[in-house]
């Protein structure tokens, strides 16, 4: 949907990682690709790209939104449970590896969450919460077959 | 704007609590009152209802939702990280006390990260992520002043 | 005993709280009632007084005694490991709920620990740690049927 | 008074501790001697009788108590949080060495936490706790200098 | 000296990983550049080899060799404090990033550890540890300057 | 082989230690002996001596050798990760009691690490690592039985 494959390297995929607290992703990009807007429940997180460009950006829990284009060899860092993404601004493909400090850090995408859960949030909360119509809560959730 | 409030009992206001690894909240709710839907970066959380009818729920990182309508006296509880909300749905007003397993939890809420950060958060990356076109977004954030 | 009464919201009664790094406890106490001087092995405590007029307090590793009469809505907190009692000072009934960062905090009650252990401690431990005769002890220990 | 001193290698007699998560006391007990219950809200403990032969013994949070005659070259544990004392049942000196999973673990010593607070925990709040008259409370106190 | 150097993305390099407990480094490696033996004291490792052809091992606490050649986009992991090594058995350069859940993981190395320290390991000891004669000593440490 | 002794009081020995973060060690020194440098993946080191005189020490991650010759009832402490060691330079036996903030530190000896593992670091590895030709390495490991 968004362009974009994650590849996780965490306990569950090689359970050696058990108690030692690390994990890493392989995060791949088609260009124009996007890492949409999640949050890492149980873990800060570092990433590097190693090919390609990348608009990265985190919000704080003061809503400032930090942002930055980073190419081949830059390292960015995102505080744990903040909400962020990756979207991919050059021509190319572009190749991503992110790091852990959990053995699984789990990963909430923020329209999925609030958008596409089983059962689904209530439409009465999600229009209040966004300040929208009925209608436009009923179309988001659509595109997600809710 | 959406007929609650919170108190926040963290070490920002108790200066007393520093290294305790403990804070509570006081959430008052009118008729009708909603905590919009968010996220603490640092803690998990406990609730018990004092007062009033509350539907409380969250959403795991596999995107399963939980909820329950809660009464003066029951318990609920918050995994780390992950997206919640309580909203009143008796006929008067509700109260709630929260406690966290941290000095200073924080607090994303997910419109106002997503839609009201300063500076915004690119519209091509918020339409790609809801699945929604360019008027949507704008609308909303137009809804929480950006 | 006591005119007191706790209810706990520990991992042992909700298996849910595995992991998650926290815990409640309701406490209801008749006039008059005390919760006796104890404390938590593993956990720092916060507390909200949400019916009557309790006078709370805790001595430090320094042997100083903080204590405040506190009314409904307000709150305290108890650093880990620390000594700590409630007694209902009002005239009528008095409701607390308490909130502690373990899952399991434990709860060692001064008396009953000194005093009405099984097997029980030597009595010339206690005579001699609380400097009183062996009559002053073994009134103590039969008080709580040891 | 109870013919025992304490030589503690915290992190407030040696800075360098700071950090480390660890520290160690000397326990010298005359014949006879008595290192009266207590306990150390930050740190499990282990210990190890280098000479002399001492009874250890702490409380669980089930009232349960656990002891031992030690002698030389034996060790010993507590877990964290737990009332615990040793007393030196031999016929000479006595010598002990404890380390703690802190560099600070505090020290709460019940008879001192609980009848020799600055100020004073109120004796209606100690005659209900320990289920004996005023007087008695008062004779302890006096004993302690309170 | 090995072919080989890093560059570390440390809370020294960024003090905006205070607190955040992960950070990363990037390791660049000559033809047959070695980054040698040595162990991080204060955190676990993952790393991607992103170009080249890596031998990568550790030795456990037991003394078994864990080792494999690793390709572009292949991970390993090393478990907190142990020694582990990367050489380049490739034909040409080889690139390496690493992970740790640590803000300052620290290294010790262990040829410069033993043989290069200020002051010196006395030659005593480190002839009885390896089981060699003074000369041999005295040439490695010649090696490193000391 | 180094005239020296450890007898582990850790969780393997004593599975009450379980979860308690803390164990023991009792090391014995015969004339001479050498406790080889070594360090502990998982815990920061405090030890006492309790009879004889030992040179102890440590490197830091900046290669700095901290050491002191210790007598009967002096301690030191050696922070998480670090290579160490204890030799006897006394003219008897020599008796030391360490504890570690883990419940199974784990040990890492040097020599054996990179000299005596299953199966054996390559000799391009070492000699490159040390500086030294391939005969030095060989002899190192025939002494370890490599």
């Amino acid at each position: 949907m968004f362009g974009w494959s994650v590849t996780a390297a965490n306990v569950l995929a090689f359970p050696g990682l058990n108690t030692l607290g690390i994990s890493m992703n392989r995060v791949d990009f088609a260009p124009g690709g996007l890492n949409p807007p999640h949050s890492h429940p149980r873990a800060s997180e570092t990433g590097v790209v190693i090919k390609g460009k990348l608009l990265v950006g985190f919000v704080t829990t003061s809503n400032v939104f930090h942002s930055k284009v980073l190419t081949e060899g830059q390292m960015f860092v995102v505080p744990r449970g903040l909400v962020h993404f990756q979207i991919n601004v050059g021509k190319g493909k572009a190749l991503l590896f992110t790091a852990f400090n959990s053995q699984l850090p789990g990963s909430a995408v923020a329209a999925t969450t609030l958008f596409a859960s089983k059962p689904s949030i209530p439409n009465e909360v999600l229009t209040k919460a966004f300040q929208v119509d009925d209608d436009v809560i009923k179309n988001i959730k659509s595109k997600f077959g809710s």
